[in-house]
């Protein structure tokens, strides 16, 4: 499963007051940390300012990728600001476009960007009407986009089916709504991979880490391809190296027991 | 979903030290703190010294029920410590017997208990071979137990079936395995009601509440109805709540909050 890391996200104060500032080193550091909390993927997202996006993208993609060699996930619903972020990356095959949804615009505006640089794409399974309230609903909306992506001649392995999550302050089943739509997009349509940003089930809570963490553990056993979160939250990350030695890939926890010694447990 | 709690067994050195000295106010105050954290059940295991269990269960029932208004789990494969157990439980229909597999002498030494008194029997998914490799080979001795309950006249209702989980230090898939199990306990004998004990799985392993408190929510998620678990580790039971909010039966996590504002999430 593989890990976005969400820190460089400008609905941070503090990210922003840094890319307000083009304060390199700052963002430079965000970076170096999640990687070095294993980051497999660096999500840029520098949208506080609409009107000079593009600019900061291109300013902010610059730098990340000469502090970290990963992948980076161009975070915009704003053509423009992909477009300017992808061709900023060294290695735009490799990087990410975040996101599209079903409105003409975006499909038109960042679907060309994604065919002509080989991206990875996250396609959010949702329509017209927002967030679907059901697995069903999301999968249907999931279909949709699979469509709208396969006839631009976009390779499917590039797509990632973002579930979705809602606060359970405000909709008391958001983590099995979720949970199902994973669980239903793997029965029929096991060739697409899933993404979700778990940070999302916990907006309006207080002890949000603890919720985040124990969904965690759920969403991987449900068998998500790749998870946006925090690497930088000490707790989740021991729950995430847990969770590989449950899945039963750890023989006799060996690799479980190296995390131990290495002091990454939490 | 039912906490049964553990720490009263004298495979803990200091409880064998206490029960062994006859400890009153030690083993009372193990009851009263695990009550306090929530525990719905009480599990008693005195069985250090075999040729004394009968009357070391006598005795540590007496005191414990004395501390907490809470049923008991008589824990003893010796037909003897469970019958003196039952016997002086203040309401032995309340109780639990723990526990049966299918080997005759434990059937037929503990089952007529159970149907005398009218409790509660936890039933071990193993068979003559052990415990199955597989989730398949658990619920096959399931079914076995099911019909051995039963016949002899004791409502289903009582019996819980222990789906059991080996080390992942030993057994890499065991976390897979048991909840694989409880999944299709529920599809095939969805009348039946389905035990773990957590702790198991982190035998052998350093950080072993981490992984105790990874597994919890998978548990909670595939419909565990009891847990046998130590409701003293604090985390574990913050997990706990968090997975009651995430499990969609908490509106807009009041319940989750007011756990927080009394400082019962770790």
């Amino acid at each position: 499963m593989l890990v976005i890391g969400e820190k460089i996200n400008t609905i941070n104060a503090r990210v922003r007051q840094a890319v307000e500032d083009r304060d390199a080193m700052f963002l430079r550091d965000l970076a170096l940390a999640q990687a070095g909390a294993g980051a497999d993927v660096i999500d840029v997202n520098v949208g506080s300012r609409p009107s000079v996006e593009p600019e900061s993208m291109r300013w902010a993609v610059g730098l990340v990728q000469e502090a970290v060699h990963l992948p980076l996930s161009i975070d915009s619903p704003n053509p423009v600001a992909v477009r300017v972020g992808l061709e900023a990356c060294r290695n735009p095959s490799q990087a990410w476009a975040n996101s599209i949804n079903l409105e003409q615009s975006r499909l038109e505006g960042i679907l060309p960007l994604v065919a002509e640089h080989g991206c990875h794409v996250i396609g959010l399974c949702m329509d017209e009407d927002g967030v679907p309230a059901t697995a069903a609903g999301r999968v249907r909306a999931a279909q949709r986009m699979v469509e709208e992506v396969g006839r631009r001649g976009i390779s499917l392995e590039k797509l990632y089916l973002d579930v979705l999550v809602e606060p359970i302050s405000v909709v008391p089943h958001a983590a099995m709504v979720s949970l199902g739509t994973i669980r239903e997009i793997r029965s029929v349509l096991p060739e697409l991979k899933t993404v979700i940003c778990l940070t999302a089930i916990s907006f309006g809570l207080p002890a949000r880490r603890l919720l985040n963490r124990t969904l965690l553990p759920l969403l991987m056993a449900a068998g998500a391809d790749a998870i946006i979160l925090d690497p930088l939250d000490h707790q989740l990350v021991a729950t995430l190296k847990a969770m590989n030695a449950l899945l039963g890939r750890d023989a006799h926890g060996l690799a479980y027991i190296a995390e131990h010694r290495a002091n990454r447990l939490g």
